[in-house]
């Protein structure tokens, strides 16, 4: 298990996204922050604000080890006490200006926990994921058709059972409601062997770009006026209800001491709370709930193209 | 235990702390949204928007009952199981559009458990406390004043107590820092008796208005611009973040299927968040979380005026 691939990888990563969104954005380059974890590790931040397409785009990498794990993360996985960890990934979330353009998020990483003389304890986990504020079929079909092709090359199922877990995790339970359209979500993944389960995740981070860029560049340009700044601003917030209230990294991140800053760069810049707004009944607002936030099966109509 | 004259107390003040809000903005009055939670009980959500004075105000009272208490209640206190019980409250918060004016919290809240042929169970909890934006001493002496003032008539510890629950509850631990300048917090008060207890809580109740009004006419026509909106819009992200990740109540009342938009009437209408931000050493900002947010004795001049 060469640990050092995985490491490289995602520092690549972090590279080839930051570089492209900064080529679409084109106003406005990453900012970087290098940061230490005092108990061991560290990572490098990087954001963009206030650019022509991006309204926020963060992209961090992260990687921390430790001689012990949080009494948290040994509670139901007891075989990992007394083994010292690595744990790395590339998280990001992306919030365009534009309401046409939904915000996305993806995350990979790598666990490890070793003992001398024993078999080191892995796992990959990773995904991504889309948040329209208006939806289009199109985009839909697309962004889950990027999804299936990073599945495909690992067998028949991956790509259903990862959807699905998708749509299962990110969902609001206090609002009955998915968080976006879904996309990928995977977790402790180590089969059927360390080769497999890195090559899996590494399709995920690589077909992150091919997913959302056409996305981008297809609504960048779209016109709206207020009304359509004002419901994005809304739904924003429901993006941080999930985040605060249900996202286990977030959580165990905010609880075990992670670099907050880091940690809330998923949150958008600028977030409304309305009392109790319900959209018009037959609006394109109203369609969003109504229909694009049912989860279903984007690619029902079987064009595997 | 005449539980009806909590109900009334209750619901009167409501009614009371609505019209004294209502006078002091002076440009738009509440809206009522009575509602049923169908598990049994209901409330009445009373909404302030786009005001003068406040850009929200939200005053709910609601009253739940039942033959069973979910399970996460009756885990830490197993003697309920099997109960009926009953819960009502009123709870409040207030977002003022003046960056100089602070938001506001309180509650008050009666929970009674009952069985044939038993004791019933039962408490009082609730309290009040302030979030500045800007920092003003004569402001943070006259709130801790005013609520040691509710206290005194039940003994001489009561308000150290109670302001010292309130300095540890409120208290943002991924930031290390408090949500606001304190006040008071208490919970499971049985004692010595009903009518005590029941007392000390109106007490409370009666306080906030006496507490928060002289300091909302003090600051409400204070000029402000660009600057002081931006970080009163940034510094009510940590008033989101308290109440989505710590918060008891907003939790509890998410995961058991309380009515989601009358709990989160508590978040602010418009909020921001921005990465890394840093206030510049020794301003106004700055003293916010150097001087005002650190926990401290604010009537040690010890008058008692």
């Amino acid at each position: 298990m060469d640990i050092e691939r995985v490491n490289q990888y995602l520092q690549d990563l972090q590279g080839t996204i930051t570089r492209e969104l900064q080529a679409i954005d084109g106003a406005v380059t990453f900012a970087s922050d290098r940061w230490d974890r005092p108990a061991g590790g560290g990572g490098c931040s990087m954001v963009l604000r206030d650019g022509a397409v991006f309204e926020q785009a963060g992209v961090n990498f992260s990687e921390v080890y430790g001689d012990n794990l949080p009494a948290s993360a040994t509670a139901h996985r007891p075989e990992l006490a007394g083994r010292q960890f690595r744990a790395m990934g590339v998280s990001l979330v992306i919030h365009p200006h534009n309401p046409y353009v939904p915000t996305s998020h993806a995350n990979v990483r790598f666990f490890v926990a070793e003992k001398a003389g024993e078999d080191p304890i892995w796992w990959f986990g990773g995904g991504f994921d889309l948040t329209p504020y208006y939806g289009f079929q199109a985009d839909c079909e697309h962004w889950h058709r990027i999804s299936r092709q990073a599945c495909e090359p690992f067998g028949e199922a991956v790509y259903g059972k990862y959807k699905q877990w998708c749509d299962d995790y990110f969902y609001l339970r206090h609002r009955n409601e998915p968080r976006g359209i879904g996309g990928l979500f995977f977790d402790d993944l180590n089969e059927p062997d360390f080769e497999q389960a890195f090559a899996f995740m590494c399709s995920v981070g690589d077909h992150y770009l091919p997913a959302y860029v056409p996305i981008v560049e297809r609504h960048k340009d779209d016109e709206y006026g207020e009304r359509e700044r004002n419901f994005q601003l809304y739904r924003r917030g429901r993006y941080v209800e999930f985040n605060l209230v249900y996202d286990r990294g977030t959580l165990f991140g905010l609880q075990s001491g992670g670099r907050t800053e880091s940690i809330l760069m998923s949150l958008p810049p600028v977030v409304h709370w309305r009392y109790n707004y319900q959209p018009e009944p037959g609006s394109a607002e109203a369609e969003l709930t109504d229909y694009y936030l049912q989860p279903r099966d984007w690619l029902a109509a079987g064009d595997h193209g």
